[in-house]
C-alpha cells in the first residue's frame, strides 16, 4: 500500500484482540483460538457487473464488498475476525475512490467487530475491482456446511425474497448474528446464503447434501420490492418469480430436522421472521408442491457465474 | 465459481491435511495447529501494470501471482497452507485464461505443498486481474517481523539483485524454504522480501525497526541480468543502480546480530549464497559506506505503489 494511504488508514482500523500484526508488515499475524477452525471466504466486485461507479456511491460499494463476504461466513455460522481488501483503482480518481470504498468497509467492520488486517492497492487504466477475503472462526459447534442436509429436513428461510435490485443488494445486513444465534440454540444440519437466487441456491444446498428439495410456492416470503418490480420492472415476471430467481437477497436457507424446525418456528428467536418454505426430499432435483397432485419440477434460476464458462458445444 | 470450471479444477487441487473444507462450499474451513499463529498476505497483479497478456504466458502470470504472496510468507518465516484466488477475466477468452492462470498457480502450489482452498471467477470487458490471498502458519519460533531489527545488526541478503525484468520477475522461486531453514537454525531479528527494490525495502525494514541502515555498495551481489541491462537497457543505470532499485528480486533481507551473522555466513546453510551487505545503525535513514570517510546518504529507490496516492500539494 502506498504510504500516505497507509497513514490515513491505520488510525481508522478497528482493533481485534486476535490480530497480532495488522497492515504494514509483509503479512498479517492472527492468533487462533484453541479448538476452533478457521473459516475463509473471498469474493470480488467488478465495475459494470456488480456496480456502476458513475451511479453508485463508492462508500456503498465498499460496504457491499465486505458484506457479501460476511454473508458467506454467516452461511458457515462463523464469527468474523479480519478482512483483507485488494483494490484495483481507476487512475483518474484513485485516491478518493480508495478512501470512500475503504470507509464503507470500515463502517461495516465496526458493526461486526472485525478488523481490516491487510490488503493492497493498485492503479490502472481500467475499471474498479474490489476483492475481499474474510477470515473467521467456527464456534464450539463447528462449521455449518451445505452438505449436511438430510431427506425429510425442513427448509427454513430468514427474511423475504426478490427485488433486491431496488436497494437491498447494497444495504442488506449480512445474517451473521442470526446464524450464530440459531447455530448456538438449535441443531441445524446445513445452510447456504442466497446470493444468486433462492431456487438456485436451494438447489445447490440439496445437491451438496445428496438429495432434492421441494418448495411450497405459497410459503415463500416475498419482499415488497418484488411486487414493485413485478408491477413496474417491465420484465414480465410475477412477484414469486422475482423471489425465486432475483438473488442478492443475502438471506439464509437452513436445513433442519422437522421436529427441531417446529421448535425453532414456534420460538421465533430472531428479529426477522424465520419461515418454512419447503423440505428436502429423496428425489434429486428441485420441485414445487401443488395444492393437489404430485410435485412439479421447478427449474433452478438465478445468477449463474459465467466466469470461466466452457465454450458452448 | 462457474460449475464447469469447478469440475475441471477440483481433481487438480493438491490436498492439504489442514484444509477440512475446500472449494465448493460458501467458505473454506482450515484446521489450526495448536500453538501456532496464522500468517495472511494478499497481493494483486493487474494487466498492463504487472504483465502484458498479449506477451506473457497466462500460466507464467498465474505462477507469479501465487509466488509474490509466497515471498511475503517467506519474509515472515511462515509455512504455506492454502491459497485463495480471485480472477477477473477479460470476456473474450475467459475460459482458457482461467485455466492457464490456475495451472500456473497449481504448479507452484504443488512445489510448496499448499492447497488451493477457494476463490472466485468473474468476467468483464476490461483487463485481467489476479488477486491471491495466502494463509500460512508460524513455526514454533513465531513470526519474523520487519520491526525486530536492532542497531548493530548485520544486514544479510540471499541471492543476487537487479535486472529482474529480463525474466526473474516471473520465474523466481520464492525463498520459503530458505527462510524456514534459517529461522529454525539461527537467531534472526527481522526480515523483508525485496519486491520493490533493495534500497527501498531495506529502508522500510530499518524504519520499522526504528533505526537506519548502512549499505556497503561493494558488497551488493549484482545479478548478471543487471550487467546486461546496464549495457543494453538504454536507461543509463550502472549495474549497482539496477541492483539497488530494480525490485522484483524476491530475495530476502535479514537483520541478524553480528556474532550470529558471522556464524551463519561461515556455515552457508543454503544452496544460494548468503552475504552481508551492510548493517543497521543508530542514525535514521539510508546510508552507503565509503572506503574512506563517513557514510553518505543514499536515496531509497524502487517501485513506489501509487495505488491511492495523495493528490500533490
Amino acid at each position: 500500500m502506498e504510504i500516505s494511504f497507509l497513514n490515513w488508514l491505520r488510525p481508522r482500523i478497528p482493533a481485534h484482540p486476535q490480530v497480532l500484526v495488522g497492515v504494514g508488515d509483509d503479512a498479517a499475524v492472527l492468533a487462533a483460538t484453541p479448538g476452533r477452525a478457521w473459516v475463509v471466504t473471498t469474493d470480488t466486485l467488478t465495475e459494470g457487473v456488480d456496480f456502476r461507479l458513475a451511479v453508485d456511491e463508492p462508500r456503498r460499494i465498499g460496504r457491499k464488498a465486505l458484506a457479501v463476504n460476511l454473508s458467506d461466513l454467516a452461511a458457515m455460522a462463523a464469527t468474523p475476525i479480519a478482512a483483507f481488501a485488494s483494490l484495483v483503482l481507476p487512475r483518474s480518481n484513485a485516491a478518493s475512490v480508495a478512501r470512500e470504498v475503504t470507509l464503507g468497509m470500515l463502517d461495516l467492520a465496526r458493526d461486526f467487530g472485525l478488523s481490516l488486517a491487510g490488503g493492497d492497492t493498485n492503479t490502472w487504466g481500467d475499471g474498479l475491482v474490489i476483492s475481499v477475503t474474510v477470515l473467521g472462526e467456527t464456534t464450539s459447534r463447528g462449521p455449518l456446511l451445505r452438505s449436511g442436509g438430510r431427506v425429510g429436513d425442513a427448509v427454513l428461510a430468514t427474511g423475504r425474497f426478490g427485488g433486491s435490485l431496488l436497494g437491498r443488494q447494497f444495504d442488506f445486513v449480512p445474517r451473521v448474528r442470526e446464524a450464530l444465534r440459531l447455530h448456538a440454540d438449535f441443531e441445524l444440519h446445513a445452510a447456504i446464503d442466497v446470493s444468486d437466487g433462492l431456487s438456485l441456491d436451494l438447489f445447490r444446498l440439496a445437491e451438496a447434501s445428496g438429495c432434492g428439495a421441494e418448495i411450497d410456492p405459497r410459503a415463500i416470503p416475498i419482499a415488497p420490492a418484488a411486487y414493485l418490480m413485478s408491477r413496474e420492472g417491465g420484465v414480465g415476471k410475477t412477484p414469486l418469480e422475482h423471489a425465486l430467481s432475483d438473488g442478492e437477497d443475502f438471506e439464509l436457507l437452513l436445513a433442519v430436522g422437522q421436529a427441531e424446525a417446529n421448535r425453532l418456528l414456534r420460538s421465533q428467536p430472531l428479529e426477522t421472521p424465520v419461515r418454512q418454505i419447503g423440505r428436502l426430499v429423496a428425489t434429486r432435483g428441485l420441485w414445487q408442491s401443488q395444492e393437489a397432485g404430485p410435485p412439479l419440477p421447478l427449474t433452478p434460476t438465478g445468477y449463474e457465474h459465467h466466469g470461466a464458462q466452457e465454450p458452448g458445444p
